[in-house]
């Protein structure tokens, strides 16, 4: 940070999140909305030469609904259609809208058809149509081909343009069909060796090939890492197979087996990367939201996780209706009951959140799944006994009555060793029913540490204290 | 799912978690494990042998210490350097201390330099000596190089291996040159141009060149994602930058801007999910902790935690007992005042969520910090006001009270727009300050939560209904 003395709080907020490396800073933005502001095409233009995509992108999403609409129609022609790629779903549809037919056309048509597969996957119909005629018949024929693969799966995410040769094939060779060949994917790594019925055997890596001998048969080069992906396979397993088994890239075969595209990294780094998002925002209970989308897409989107903490919140409080009688008698309780059921709850997300990503990472499987229940209940055990004595200890003085210290000790070891149960069983059973683990778990998890934590100390306290 | 009439609900369960793609099934454990009872190395060996060293490092992590133990001793000579490399820090440490000085010295032998500073990085001094005394001379001078760097520092995630040639070279020129060297890297996508003081200035890839007539001039092929990265630069910036700009590789320079270096995706790929993971965690109040871990570990990673839990809850809780004489003389308020709290902490955990993660993304800039506080402060609002409606009634209904339900749906209104504005203010702030904003931010947000719900809730319902 540049130490400029005259910067008030508010500035340095700004600046400390403008600091982050590839942030879009505040004075690059301010300069694009006040060409914007002008109508001064040559100067937007001129500004956003130089960003990536990508940023742009980011820069679409950042602004608000009037000044995008703005840019947009100024920037007009010199609209790309990989912006349209980069764009979050929710502006992505807005924006298309506000393109003119030709500039969508000619932003489209400079897309490779599995990026226009991904533009088109989450729009409406309409929008889906327009885009499709914008294309070169060709590219529609593709494009429609992958679509016929189920959503989220590998033969939507692969590109069809492959390398392949035969086996038997020797380094001399390959390098001359190559260097032959005037249609070569743009990226690619690897030439995938093939046996006469297409099937994929192995592949050998481009930098392997211009390393080696001529006459060295390329099966003496195979890469060790070499795997190939169904077609059918869901986009998440595909992502979880590269970073396992460090792949670049892996072919896609068909049912029989056949080669009919490949998959590279960085579409696999995307996958990964929007998992980790769904599960983020899934165990927070966000579903899919982001800070593009409008204030009413967002209100909701959050509603429905609220009225399901809404209904297990009153199912507690029926709890502690129970004992309205007990509370009455020794409004301590009342004070208390809180700091046993938050403890519960706490615990109970930790060991959620370790099972559900252990699921996730293929890490709590079906050898070890009891073991896992068991030690979380023993770490949940161990730190239940470690609060007891701490609350047990402050509840005792702070109400001066010995036995409202024994009773929340107790409940606090009741409801950390239940915590440690349901934090690693209800994700587990979801798994089972096939619910991701992540959606809705820890609304039921802290449902259940509310309930038993009121239930074991209001009624604990009934018992012994009145 | 293969349909067994006879799979008891144990056995489904154990089921349901195998059937991921990928994923290590009770058939292939029980049959290793079966194997390193008998002492039966060669069957042992066979049953490895088809595993990438990726999932035997997952298997080592799933069984328990002592079945570990006799695996590793079992397996001994077998041993490969690439499962230290896959396995988690914690069970990594045991593991090289389980194997003898020997296999220890082969299987590190083995691994790619930057690998052994991965491998390094996270050990004790004492296991860092033996692991450098175990290297021939140039590659411990390589290692030692990366280990200059910072942590975590694009310097120690960069092999050092780079294929560069001067930038004015033809295709013709650099695949003679290439073929010529005996050295070329294992794995590089890229051929990097650089200036007479190895300044790169543009990469070509390798696919590109193949396609590419022999006299044409490098400079005319240079791909349009090219970046460079600082070798001091933050690997999760690295990180951002792979998945934002879709790099496939990026050099590494040094403060004089020259060459040092490479950067692949699959490195960047593998921070990108570590980032992730610590976000997950730490938001979930759970530190490092993985099922690998002991349970004795475990305890002392999660207690810190809960105590700060256990402070913020008590400080709640002080917060209801300034209101124990109205509680006293109107129960219902305990019975009520939970839910208050609940609704509170589960908007200001969606709220927060969202803000880390875009934090996180640079979505959430100085540009538009202080629209998205507003945003979460009117969305927060909006459900505030629905929920005040539904509660406000269940609340009239079910006390009999009409003043009752205006208390509740007041205290919730507030509430939750508190919630939007902590849940985004607070994690702005530890930005600010140079903390991770993921870190301890839930539990400062479901503190503010708690306070100001039940001192809206009780201070509201002193005024009103006593």
């Amino acid at each position: 940070m540049t130490e400029e003395p005259e910067q008030t709080p508010v500035e340095e907020i700004e600046a400390a999140l403008d600091e982050d490396a590839y942030a879009l800073d505040r004075r690059t933005v301010a300069g694009i909305l006040h060409a914007v502001e002008a109508d001064d095409r040559e100067r937007l233009t001129e500004l956003l030469e130089p960003l990536h995509a990508a940023d742009i992108a980011d820069l679409l999403e950042q602004v608000d609904a009037p000044d995008r609409r703005r840019l947009v129609a100024l920037y007009d022609k010199e609209f790309d259609g990989e912006i349209l790629s980069e764009l979050d779903d929710s502006v992505r549809e807005e924006v298309i809208g506000l393109l003119s037919p030709e500039v969508l056309r000619d932003s489209v048509r400079e897309l490779d058809s599995d990026d226009v597969v991904d533009l088109l996957e989450y729009l409406e119909e309409p929008q889906q149509e327009q885009i499709l005629g914008a294309l070169e018949d060709s590219d529609r024929v593709a494009v429609e081909q992958a679509l016929n693969y189920p959503e989220e799966s590998a033969g939507r995410l692969m590109q069809r343009e492959v390398v392949a040769v035969p086996e038997h094939w020797s380094v001399g060779e390959t390098i001359d069909f190559m260097r032959a060949r005037d249609d070569l994917p743009d990226q690619f790594y690897h030439v995938i060796l093939v046996d006469p019925r297409m099937k994929p055997v192995g592949h050998v890596a481009l930098g392997k090939l211009m390393a080696s001998p001529r006459a060295r048969a390329l099966s003496e080069l195979l890469e060790p890492s070499f795997r190939t992906i169904p077609a059918e396979q869901d986009e998440e397993d595909v992502a979880y197979a590269f970073n396992q088994y460090h792949l670049i890239s892996a072919p896609v075969v068909d049912e029989n087996d056949r080669l009919v595209g490949v998959i590279t990294i960085d579409d696999a780094m995307i996958v990964l990367d929007e998992e980790h998002e769904e599960d983020i925002m899934l165990l927070a209970g966000v579903g899919e939201g982001s800070l593009s989308d409008s204030v009413r897409v967002t209100i909701s989107q959050r509603l429905p996780w609220l009225a399901v903490n809404l209904a297990t919140a009153i199912l507690a409080s029926a709890v502690i209706a129970i004992f309205e009688d007990t509370i009455a008698g020794f409004v301590a309780l009342a004070v208390l009951m809180p700091i046993v059921a938050s403890m519960g709850g706490n615990a109970g997300t930790q060991s959620l959140t370790v099972a559900v990503r252990a699921i996730a990472t293929r890490d709590l499987t079906g050898s070890n799944v009891w073991r896992v229940i068991r030690r979380e209940c023993l770490v949940g055990l161990a730190n239940g006994v470690v609060f007891a004595v701490v609350m047990g200890l402050i509840g005792w003085v702070w109400f001066d009555t010995m036995m409202l210290g024994v009773v929340i000790a107790a409940a606090m070891v009741i409801n950390l060793v239940v915590a440690g149960l349901a934090g690693t069983v209800i994700p587990v059973l979801m798994e089972r029913f096939g619910v991701d683990p992540a959606l809705a778990s820890g609304t039921f998890v802290t449902t259940v540490t509310d309930v038993v934590g009121f239930f074991a100390f209001l009624g604990l306290a009934g018992m012994v204290l009145l």
